[in-house]
């Protein structure tokens, strides 16, 4: 692999997991009885290394980028919706701008291979390496000196970003084809299990996606590695976030993955550094098909299960609070010896009069 | 039924409905594509009949309550960590407490029927009925006289809070028994199937609790109607919340349930004015057994699916930030005109060339 990656460490602090789930187990609640929140907070701990800790200065960035596949009619929408919607993320009107607004996370969005030249706006970078993607039905989606651009491009934004906590989002058209691409071949299944609707089309259309996304599949057979196949099957935002997964993960950011394209994105890093995935918390189960199967080979257990399949971060930004409640939960709940509030008793009474 | 409990009208308003569906299908996003999102967009639109609803002061109560059933044995916890955990609400240590200061919820605690003499505090409410309700195995938890003057305090509460949503909770030892005999009751379903480790009990006193709960169920045979079976089982807390809910049914309020205790007291109020359910928002699927069961009863579909079984309006508290969300959505994304997207092809391009 690219040598200028950085390492990711294993994080192995058996002490402070002791503490944090002592922590967890002392506060005025029987033991467990929040759930998944408890997973959460014992994971925030973690990463960051702290037994309260306070997550601070959110950064959700939107990885834009154009698909030259998208042509071929993989998509319900025109390849033009990437650049606009991007006017729309930095206009406020779109749904991950109006989640970051309520919940106060800072928005940028990154030009990382849009077809459509920006004129320089406030929240918007432009790290882009070409008009789009190349078609990769007729050939690499980018050459390999274009995919390690792309990732250090993406490395580099985050070392840049304040606070401690990095939630992905994207937007390409075309991007749920590069997703399904990236996970056929990484995980060895069948590129019918990683395809879906996307944006919108109907069975006839999806399976027509199906047969192109196979076609592109056997163009491509010998891109094994991780980031051939990346280079190989796209797109920019992909290797962007790829790079920023590294990164974050390298700097002990908590990672907030979003739906099916930032997972993939996960995919690819934790294929080349497996310890990412000790960073990342997964926002939710998107309903594009391929995404329960991706999670379920990622080992990972998102936090919702609400049918979204938007993209753009709107899933983690909507699921923001829910970390924002497991780090207060952790630091501001009383024990109960604070409390003056009787622990569980080691047994039941036994109702002998009942029984 | 009791003649001074509001009628709750159906909320039939098709007009309003449809612009909200139109204002929903016309936001920049692919149709649907925000899931659970869009459906409780168009819910509170629905019950606080405006197409650009917005949640104002929202009330977290916990209504608490000690159950003469617990000294039974049914529950892994002495009746007497009630009274603590109300202090711990009001003291700021309680998981509900932490959930509600982050999101800026209103939270009033009510000792609806506590068996301990609390002093007047700033955020509790004294509706006491008596000190904890009888034990159901040897008569009714409640007189019929008990039970209205539970209900109506409830009632009368809803009307003085500020706002224009309910989030509900609670505290009882002993109140899943209640619960689940009110389940298994009014559904018709078996004890077995209604009952779950509550606080925390192992296998086997579960088993007892089940043995218990059926001997509580056959002593009470003929307490077939809701307010009947409200009497016999208890508990005042949940009395208490059944005269809230149908009291914030009938001001529009949007009405958000938490766990197994509280869809218990929505069950109830349901069986006596089915309407209520049109303002109601699941929180969350429980931890406890029985809760999914009664969901699917009320035909319910929650917002989160965790793992939480603390109850305390936890859940609620929790999912909060999710309905603003919603309203936000509705009130502030741009629509495809406005923000100059392309709208979704007729038909994708057959790519022709690829197949």
């Amino acid at each position: 692999m690219n040598p200028t990656l950085p390492d990711i460490d294993a994080i192995d602090q058996p002490e402070l997991t002791a503490r944090l789930q002592h922590k967890l187990d002392n506060k005025t609640k029987p033991v467990g009885s929040l759930g998944a929140l408890e997973t959460l907070a014992l994971r925030i701990g973690q990463v960051l290394g702290n037994e309260s800790p306070e997550l601070v200065s959110p950064q959700l960035v939107v990885f834009a980028g154009d698909h030259g596949l998208a042509a071929r009619g993989v998509s319900a929408y025109p390849s033009d919706v990437t650049w606009q919607m991007v006017q729309n993320f930095l206009a406020g009107g779109a749904a991950v701008s109006v989640l970051a607004r309520q919940h106060g996370i800072g928005l940028t969005v990154v030009d990382c291979g849009v077809a459509h030249e920006f004129t320089p706006q406030a929240g918007l970078v432009i790290n882009k390496v070409a008009a789009g993607t190349a078609d990769s039905l007729s050939g690499p989606a980018m050459s390999a000196a274009q995919c390690r651009v792309a990732v250090a491009s993406g490395a580099a934004l985050v070392k840049q970003l304040p606070g401690n906590a990095l939630l992905l989002g994207e937007m390409g058209i075309g991007n749920t084809s590069a997703a399904a691409l990236l996970m056929s071949r990484l995980c060895s299944m069948a590129i019918a299990d990683c395809t879906g609707a996307g944006t919108g089309l109907d069975h006839e259309a999806v399976q027509r996606k199906i047969d192109i996304l196979g076609q592109v599949l056997a163009l491509h057979a010998s891109a094994i590695e991780p980031l051939d196949a990346l280079a190989a099957f796209g797109g920019f935002e992909i290797a962007a976030m790829v790079g920023a997964v590294l990164q974050a993960a390298a700097e002990r950011r908590v990672i907030v993955v979003d739906g099916f394209i930032t997972s993939a994105a996960v995919l690819v890093a934790s294929q080349l550094q497996p310890n990412v995935l000790q960073r990342c918390v997964f926002a939710h189960r998107s309903g594009e098909r391929g995404h329960a199967l991706m999670l379920a080979r990622l080992k990972a257990e998102p936090l919702l299960d609400m049918g979204l399949r938007l993209g753009e971060g709107s899933g983690a930004a909507l699921v923001w609070p829910v970390l924002v409640s497991a780090c207060a939960l952790l630091r501001e709940m009383a024990s109960f010896e604070a409390a003056g509030v009787s622990r569980q008793e080691a047994a039941p009474v036994n109702a002998t009069s009942a029984n």
